[in-house]
C-alpha cells in the first residue's frame, strides 16, 4: 500500500495524523484501559505524557489499548471509572493519586472496590524509611501513612520513591495502581509491571527493530519503500514514527518462536538498507548526536564547528551527550559578517562577491574552524532561517552545508523551507548526517 | 497556606505533581468533558498535547473539565463515550476523526445519535475547493464528501483546512466535533467554540496575568510570597505553573467587572514586584530570550557569548528569536582548554592556577569574547555539566558564569545540580537573566 494513495498530505505541513500506518495485531488479544488520576490534567497544567509512554509499552509488548482516560483526584470519578473499565478491559492501569497528601482518596476508594481494608506493610515501610534517611528528613506521619496498604493487593516496590504500587486481581483480570510520577511509574512498569503481566497473559513473542532515517519525509520514504512494504509478511508490520526531521521506521514481528521471527527481521532490514541505506543512519532509537560520537571516537578523531544559521543548535546538540568533551573541541558562531572573517578569516571578497549564504563562504568557514580549533573534522552552516531576509535568488529556508576532513572540503545547497525552527533544526540534523558519512566512510579506509 | 506545610518535596528533583495549587473557583459551574477520537493515541504514537491545551483555555475561561477521554476511530465507542458525557457535562468536545478517509465513521455516529442525515453544505463545499485552488489539486471524491454535515449541526468554518467542526445543541447541552490536527483545532476554539460558549453559557469576566519568574523553584517563591498569597481576595487565585528552570505565577481573577478586576489585579502584581521584583524578568509567556533582545535593542546595543559548559544553548535560545542578528554577533564555544586559550586568550597561567571552572577565567572568557567579537555586552559560562568531571571541590554543577558591559564585568558563581540536561539549562536561563539585569540597569543610566 503506498502511503501517498492511502493518505494524502491535505494537512499541509503537519503530518502526524496523516501517517498512521501501524494496523493493528490480529493475534492481539488482551484490552488494556489506561485511568490517569490528576487535577493537573484537567487544567491543562501537565500533559499525560505517562499514557502516551504506557500505550507505546503495552503496544510493544503485544496488549492493546481501547481507552485513555484522566479524571479528577475524586471518589466517585474513580469508582465509576474503575468499573467501567472492568467491564471492557482485562488490564486496568491507574497513575496517579498517591502522593503523600492525597493517597487516601485512591487507596480508600480502591479498599471500598475490592472490599477490603488497609493494612500496615512493613517492606514498604522499610522503603519509605530508607528514602527518608537518604535524604535526611524525618519520617512523618503522612509518610507512615503511604505504608498501609489493602490487605488483598500485592505490593508492587517502588525504586524511585515512597508511594508503593498496588496489583489486584478479579475475574481473571488485573488492576494495577501506580504513582503519576513519571520516572517512579515507568521503572515499575519496567521492571515489574510489564513483567508480571507477560507472565500472567501469556502474550505472543513480539520482537521489534526501528530503523533511524534522516533526510526526507515519510511520504517520500514511503514510495522508496513501497514494494518492500506490500511484501512484508503478515506477521511483521511496520510503522512510520515521524519526528521533526527523523523517520523512524519500526518494524514489528509476532510469532511463536523468538529466533525465527529474529531471524526475518535481520533479513528485512538487510534488504531495506539496499533500497534505502544512504538515509539510515543508525537503529533503535540512537540519536545522530550519539552516532558521530561513536563515529569520531573509534579513530580517536577531533571536531569543530562553525555555525551562522545554525546559530549554535549543532554545538547545543554534541554537547548535551555525556563524554563529548572527548571529541569535540568547541564552535564559532559567527552570526555577523564581520565576525566570519575576524574569527574564522573569511575572505572579504568572496563575502561581497558571493554572499555570506554561499559555497565559497561555507568551505572557508569550514576549514578556517578546523585550522583554528586543530581539529580533524569541522561544520560549517551558513542559511537564511528566516522569517525575513530571504531573497528571490535566496529565499527563506536556502542553506550550504560543508564538511572539511583530513582529504578537503565538500559543501552541498539545501531549502529547508519557510519556517525558522524547523529549517534550524533540519539544517543541523543534515550537517551531522554529511559529516557521519564521511567519517564512516574514511575510519572505513583506514 | 504555606507551600512546604502543604506538600513537602518528597519526588526528589522531580516536582510538577506536587506543586499543584490552583483550587477551582467555587463560582464556576459549566462542566466540559473532552473525548480525542484517534488510534494513533492509543498506541502512543502521538501525546493528546490538545486535550491539555484545551482543558487550559477552557478553564481560562471559566468552564471546568470533568474529565478527558482516548478512544479508538469506532462507532460503538464514540456512541458510548457521547452517551456517558451527556450525562456528566454541559459541553461536551470532539476532536479527531474527521479526515478526509475516516470522517465517516464519526459524522454517521454523529447523525444516529442526534437523529438526522448528511446534508451537503455548500460554503463548507467552498472552503475546500478554494483550498484545493490554493494547492493547485483536484478536489478528489472524499473531500467532496466532506462537506456533507449532519443537517441537524451548524457549521463551524476551519479557516486551516477541509474538515469542518459541527456544533449539536440537545436540552440545553452543546456537543462541538472538532478536526484533531492542532493547527486546526486551536484556531476554531478561538475563533468560534470559545466565544459561541460564553455567549450561550454566560461564562463570568476572567482576568488573567502570568507572571514569569526565573531563579528559584517554586517552594522557596511560595515561601516568600506566602503573606501575599494568603491575603489574596476570594475572586483572585494563584497558580504555580513551573518550566524547567523557569516557575510561572498565574493570577487569575473573576467577577462581574471587568475594571475592578483588572484594577485589583495590577494592585497584586505591583505588591508582589516590592517582595520578589529581582526574581520577574517579564510578564505573560514573554521567553527570557526574548527579553533580553527587547532590553538590548533599546540603546542599539550588541552582544556576544563565550560558552563552554552550556556548549552552544545559550547562542541557540537567542538565536530562536527572529530579528536577533540585530544585536547579537555570535558566540565562542570554547569546549577544551586550549581553545580557551587560543581562541579567547585566556591565559595559560589562569587556567593551570584556578582550572577552567573559576572566577578568573570565566571574567578573562567573557572580556575576551567582548573584544573579539566588538559587542557592548557578553556572556561566559564555566562549569561542570557532568555526569562525569565533578571533584570534591567542584562538584558537578558547579557553574561560574560573567557578564561583561561597558563598565567592567562581573561574575557569580553556581551550583545547579546533578543532571547534565537540568544544569546547562539551568546556567543558560541564570546567564540570560543577570545579562538583562545588568542591561536594564545601565539603560536606565542612559
Amino acid at each position: 500500500m503506498a502511503f501517498a494513495d492511502a493518505k494524502p498530505n491535505y494537512y499541509g505541513n503537519f503530518n502526524r495524523f496523516d501517517t498512521y500506518k501501524c494496523t493493528k495485531f490480529q493475534i492481539l488479544k488482551m484490552i488494556a484501559q489506561i485511568i490517569s488520576i490528576g487535577d493537573e490534567l484537567l487544567i491543562g497544567q501537565v500533559v499525560n505524557t505517562n499514557a502516551s509512554w504506557m500505550s507505546e509499552v503495552l503496544n510493544r509488548n503485544g496488549i492493546n489499548v481501547s481507552e485513555i482516560k484522566a479524571i479528577a483526584d475524586d471518589k466517585q470519578a474513580i469508582m465509576t471509572s474503575i468499573d467501567s473499565a472492568f467491564q471492557n478491559a482485562d488490564i486496568i492501569l491507574l497513575t496517579g493519586g498517591l502522593g503523600p497528601t492525597k493517597d487516601d482518596i485512591t487507596k480508600h476508594t480502591l479498599c471500598e472496590y475490592f472490599n477490603t481494608d488497609l493494612q500496615f506493610n512493613e517492606e514498604a515501610f522499610a522503603t519509605i524509611q530508607q528514602i527518608f534517611k537518604m535524604r535526611h528528613f524525618e519520617v512523618t506521619k503522612v509518610n507512615r501513612d503511604q505504608a498501609k496498604l489493602p490487605a488483598s493487593c500485592i505490593r508492587i516496590p517502588n525504586s524511585n520513591g515512597t508511594a508503593s504500587g498496588m496489583w489486584f486481581e478479579k475475574d481473571g483480570k488485573v488492576l494495577v495502581s501506580m504513582p503519576g510520577v513519571p520516572f517512579e511509574m515507568k521503572t515499575m512498569m519496567e521492571d515489574e509491571v510489564i513483567p508480571k503481566l507477560k507472565a500472567k497473559f501469556k502474550t505472543p513473542v513480539i520482537l521489534h527493530r526501528t530503523i533511524m532515517t534522516q533526510g526526507v519525509g515519510e511520504s517520500f520514504l514511503a514510495k522508496k519503500i513501497e514494494d518492500w512494504e506490500n511484501a512484508l509478511p503478515k506477521n511483521i508490520k511496520l510503522a512510520y514514527l515521524p519526528q521533526p526531521g527523523i523517520v523512524r521506521l519500526r518494524l514489528s514481528a509476532i510469532g511463536e518462536n523468538k529466533e525465527v521471527c529474529l531471524e526475518k527481521i535481520n533479513q528485512l532490514v538487510s534488504d531495506l538498507n539496499k533500497l534505502i541505506g544512504d538515509l539510515i543512519y543508525g537503529y533503535d532509537d540512537l540519536l545522530l548526536e550519539e552516532a558521530i560520537g561513536e563515529s569520531l571516537k573509534k579513530n580517536h578523531k577531533t571536531l569543530s564547528t562553525a555555525e551562522s544559521c545554525t546559530g549554535g543548535y549543532i554545538a547545543h546538540l554534541i554537547t548535551t551527550i555525556a563524554g563529548s568533551s572527548n571529541y569535540y573541541k568547541g564552535s564559532a558562531i559567527v552570526y555577523s559578517n564581520d565576525i566570519k572573517s575576524s574569527v574564522l578569516n573569511v575572505s572579504n571578497s568572496n563575502l561581497e562577491k558571493d554572499g555570506a549564504v554561499s559555497e565559497s563562504v561555507v568551505k572557508e568557514m569550514a576549514l578556517g574552524v578546523k585550522t583554528k580549533f586543530g581539529t580533524d573534522y569541522s561544520i560549517a552552516t551558513s542559511g537564511i532561517a528566516g522569517p525575513n531576509g530571504g531573497t528571490e535568488e535566496k529565499p527563506v529556508g536556502t542553506t550550504w552545508i560543508a564538511i572539511a576532513g583530513p582529504n578537503g572540503v565538500e559543501a552541498a545547497k539545501y531549502h529547508f523551507g519557510e519556517h525558522r525552527g524547523r529549517n534550524i533544526r533540519r539544517a543541523a540534523l543534515t550537517a551531522l548526517f554529511m559529516l557521519k558519512k564521511l567519517v564512516d566512510k574514511e575510519n572505513e579506509q583506514l
